[in-house]
């Protein structure tokens, strides 16, 4: 399969092939339909993520809450066992495997988050003329863990993480213009410049993702991550808990244009 | 005390005199402060209302949850337990009282949800020319129950509330811009004109709050109110709970324009 047609995949037809083991990250793919990441914990651990999510809106803007044991919602028609192209699995709070389907591994206790994922936002960068750089190098974005502590709730603490994308001076304005219109999907950046501010202390080093190339005069601006709440989730050590492989997200039935604000 | 002296009151010295008992609806009191519902529930039944405040974000915008048993948060400096000018108590599910102070009630397990409240953008309605009839008046806000039902969530569901403003023709556009650009305090009206759609029979007989005039040629404008989530927690029929009494809400530290999206 292409690039090219694999782009065109509408979410139903990427669902059923993450669903026959096909393990991609998913930047770029089906464009026009909303990105989310994943968590599921068990029942008595679905108020701290939901308030912590509440308390930190940039980096878990919820799209969707499932009833314990659901494998489905309104904003995701597939099934969330076996329809995202990979999964992590944590035990007492520590990651244990990834895996492309955790049908063996559910419970009817696990209520699902659905938080939207930057990804969502890229298809109107790139129609605004900004490039983004890991879908021009066809790889997983860059993910670092800040030392900025978000607000805890519960059990519940841990650092933001950021995504990153190298922009030309000359296109930040239009991209903050642009993200900001999108505060579901993690909206306008959250730093831009000097990664050193955040506590990242080597762009080429990311903890979660690939690497991209940073050209001469281009400035690195970050985006709060969706993959915030997995790494303060864990910290709450819950028996068991999914999630999403980092830039293997949840492929919804959302438009990406319902999403944007005026 | 006359009103205009009232309406330059900080949040402090209003929380101060609703301590001392001073008992008012607060729409116009502390212009340029974000006012907030109060609901309060036993722990145990905390996720069921911060899952129904995220599925139904337009009645219910959470602007803080404290923990459990605290009196105050980042968000409203003065005591929960007597800084409101009125309190509803509730047990099983049903109104039993209306209070001044709930500190003999108040218990360790009780966790606060403070939601977005209409007064909050009234301020820059009457800015942007656009009149509030009950302000006009010196009277509370009408609200009414519709027949729109939220989705539920948990033990809670029931109908959405609304407030309503009568406008004339020529100010309901205007009306419309300057409040969705205050999304946590509900945002854009829910409906314009027939009261009828929305079920509500007789808009001289609210629900909750006053009856204002509506005069020739002016448009009943609703707009969804925290109200909305006091009567789908007494549907789950806690055992104990608290809000404000209607139209007397918490008024905050938050500064209106903080709400405010460009």
């Amino acid at each position: 399969m292409t690039e090219q047609t694999a782009a065109e995949l509408t979410p139903e037809q990427a669902r059923e092939r993450f669903r026959s083991g096909w393990r991609v990250p998913t930047a770029g793919l089906c464009p026009g339909w909303a990105q989310a990441n994943l968590v599921s914990v068990p029942r008595e651990y679905a108020y701290d993520v939901l308030l912590f999510a509440q308390r930190n809106p940039k980096p878990c803007p919820v799209l969707d809450v499932t009833e314990p044991g659901a494998v489905s919602t309104s904003v995701f028609a597939g099934d969330l066992r076996t329809d995202l192209p990979a999964y992590r699995v944590y035990r007492d709070g520590e990651f244990v495997e990834e895996r492309t389907d955790v049908s063996e591994l559910w419970r009817d206790d696990l209520v699902s988050f659905l938080i939207g994922c930057s990804f969502t936002f890229e298809s109107a960068l790139l129609e605004a003329g900004v490039p983004v750089r890991h879908i021009e190098q066809g790889r997983n974005v860059p993910m670092y863990v800040t030392d900025r502590e978000c607000r805890p709730a519960g059990g519940m603490a841990g650092p933001l993480v950021v995504s990153m994308r190298p922009l030309p001076a000359s296109a930040v304005a239009t991209a903050v213009r642009v993200t900001s219109r999108f505060p579901d999907v993690h909206g306008a950046p959250v730093h831009i410049g000097d990664p050193a501010e955040l506590g990242i202390a080597d762009l080429g080093q990311p903890d979660f993702g690939d690497a991209v190339d940073v050209r001469d005069g281009e400035l690195p601006v970050f985006w709060a991550c969706g993959v915030t709440p997995q790494a303060a989730v864990m910290r709450s050590r819950p028996p068991f808990a999914l999630s999403h492989a980092p830039g293997h997200m949840a492929i919804t039935d959302i438009r990406d244009a319902t999403l944007q604000v005026p």
